[in-house]
């Protein structure tokens, strides 16, 4: 709990004294006012994040926590508990969208176990935190104890920093967890304070009545919890899992080291709200890289002020469409950085 | 004439034939059921326009067509006449927005004077082809002749046929030319059958009082004009510029080589309009890069039926938005290549 509370107190406010100058900077290139939209508000996010006018190309990183959950066991997904480990081999073999896709961007991927109901051997490439072997039944028990959340987060927070001292400076929260967007959508409709079925969507693909079935577990689930606004990691530790806890540790210690996070869909979403309501702080150090096909993901970023790069009905996770989404922010650096100026080019300006 | 009617001789229909095996491809990789979405999509759609399901990494090309117009003459624009010239110069010294979002994406850029009001020495990078020194005044007279239409399709055609045989197979249609929002908005009106006020946008950005006069311009283009739909090398002589009409004609030997063509904004999107108009089989082989902050864009590429891959507000036009979206098509063939399948990583399918 200790390093935890030391994250939250490192979590500072960025410094929006530098949004003139970059904008300065950017009003300068040839072209007409604001024409790169987007691309130039990013850029001067990216100043304003990382502290200064001089913008290098990212570094990224994706982290995958991989975790198994006990609502999976109740039939919340339409895959088998196992496709969690089989999956982990699937990352650390390189064939999974998110290898495919950091991959193109020249992201590196982690893979963390913090909670697979399987064995590994030690394999390059992966690191072993499994706090256990995989979450409770949030349908019949806390899905974690206070402590298993804290652990969870530690291990997240333990390799964001990791990351950060090996250079990374873009870092992507991603999962694998069969059964996870059940507790994602559990716990965005805790904190936004929105029903269920707003915020429930089809996961891997449900038919009507798998999705029926898995908006009532959240129903039960919320009510069997009665989440305590006042308590986000009693909130994260009853309604969540192993990996969306690792992943709200990993936001935290990105904003305590004023790294910004690229979210991904649902479930990474899902983890950085939670380090939002433990830490409001870490809000500001977000980025949204895609909106996902699911509800409950927009609805998460919507809270969160934050407006995605990508929209491309994906609905895969991992981090895949936040990894699609570092393309944006080179091209938002690049521009920054090698276009001409009006004085530079000889052109008239404005 | 004869070039341009051998070209719509030899634009041909996409084999769709091909679409099963490709959805069957993807539906096999370690992913639920259609989880990347567009991208899936995407990669389905290049092997039917490839006419095979060997994906090779696209080798993209933008022309960027320049030239000048009489309306701007006419107060048209925030900028004057001469930058259009001036931006000719930045982009063959590499230093304009779309020089550099090539760059990020491996892609080729060749500048094309078509209409340019000044005279440019031989160097690198610059394809002379100057058919006039700009068109004339749209709101008193046809923009070009008839001849000068199909001299300038004959001019983008002939850029197209050599990118394509330089090793190129997709195809950007980048443009600069000072006050091009103007006749691109007056197409837009003229082919979609939409009124002035729903196709005119801000351009370059002008202010509430310029967008009127704009909108002023476009319906005495349109009233002068009677543009005949059966007819439409006539609207576009009458309404368009030298640089639309090479981008007609680049489009249309694009579709004839069975390459497709990344359409960029509002300019861009009216050439490709153009070239539909002209040969309608040539729509079957377009791609919308992104989605412009121009009204006329947006309508321009829904009668299409072309689904833009981006939507970051940009409005800079040459060709930048597309440039940007080749990441997307990037990942799209990444995907279908190099991801594994449920059998090769041993992962329990669906």
């Amino acid at each position: 709990m200790q390093r935890i509370q030391n994250l939250i107190q490192a979590v500072k406010a960025p410094d929006h004294g530098l949004a003139e100058a970059a904008q300065a900077r950017l009003d300068n290139l040839t072209k007409p006012l604001g024409a790169l939209g987007r691309l130039e508000e990013l850029a001067k996010r990216l100043c304003i994040l990382r502290g200064g006018l001089q913008l290098a190309q990212p570094r990224p990183a994706a982290a995958v926590f991989a975790a198994d959950h006990g609502v999976a066991l109740a039939g919340s997904s339409l895959y088998p508990r196992e496709v969690t480990a089989q999956m982990v081999y699937n990352f650390l073999n390189g064939g999974a969208g998110i290898n495919v896709l950091c991959r193109q961007v020249g992201a590196t991927v982690q893979v963390v176990d913090v909670g697979v109901d399987h064995d590994f051997p030690e394999m390059p490439g992966l690191i072993q935190a499994k706090v256990a072997r995989g979450s409770a039944n949030l349908l019949e028990e806390p899905a974690m104890t206070r402590e298993q959340t804290l652990e969870a987060m530690a291990a997240g927070a333990k390799v964001a920093g990791d990351l950060i001292k090996a250079g990374h400076d873009l870092l992507i929260p991603g999962e694998m967890g069969i059964g996870n967007t059940t507790p994602s959508a559990a716990l965005a409709a805790a904190f936004l304070g929105l029903p269920a079925r707003e915020v429930t969507g089809r996961g891997t693909g449900l038919d009507d009545e798998g999705l029926a079935r898995k908006i009532g577990m959240v129903e039960r689930a919320l009510q069997k919890h009665q989440p305590d606004m006042s308590d986000p990691l009693g909130v994260l530790a009853a309604l969540g899992g192993l990996e969306i806890a690792a992943i709200a540790g990993y936001a935290l210690a990105a904003a305590a080291n004023r790294v910004p996070v690229l979210m991904d869909g649902l479930i990474s979403a899902a983890g950085c709200l939670c380090a939002t309501r433990i830490c409001p702080g870490v809000k500001a150090w977000l980025i949204a890289g895609h909106a996902s096909v699911e509800a409950g993901q927009k609805a998460i970023l919507a809270d969160l002020g934050a407006r995605p790069l990508v929209d491309l009905e994906l609905r895969l996770g991992e981090g895949s469409g936040a990894a699609l989404a570092v393309n944006i922010i080179q091209a938002a650096v690049a521009i920054y950085n090698e276009m001409a100026t009006f004085e530079s080019a000889g052109v008239t300006g404005h």
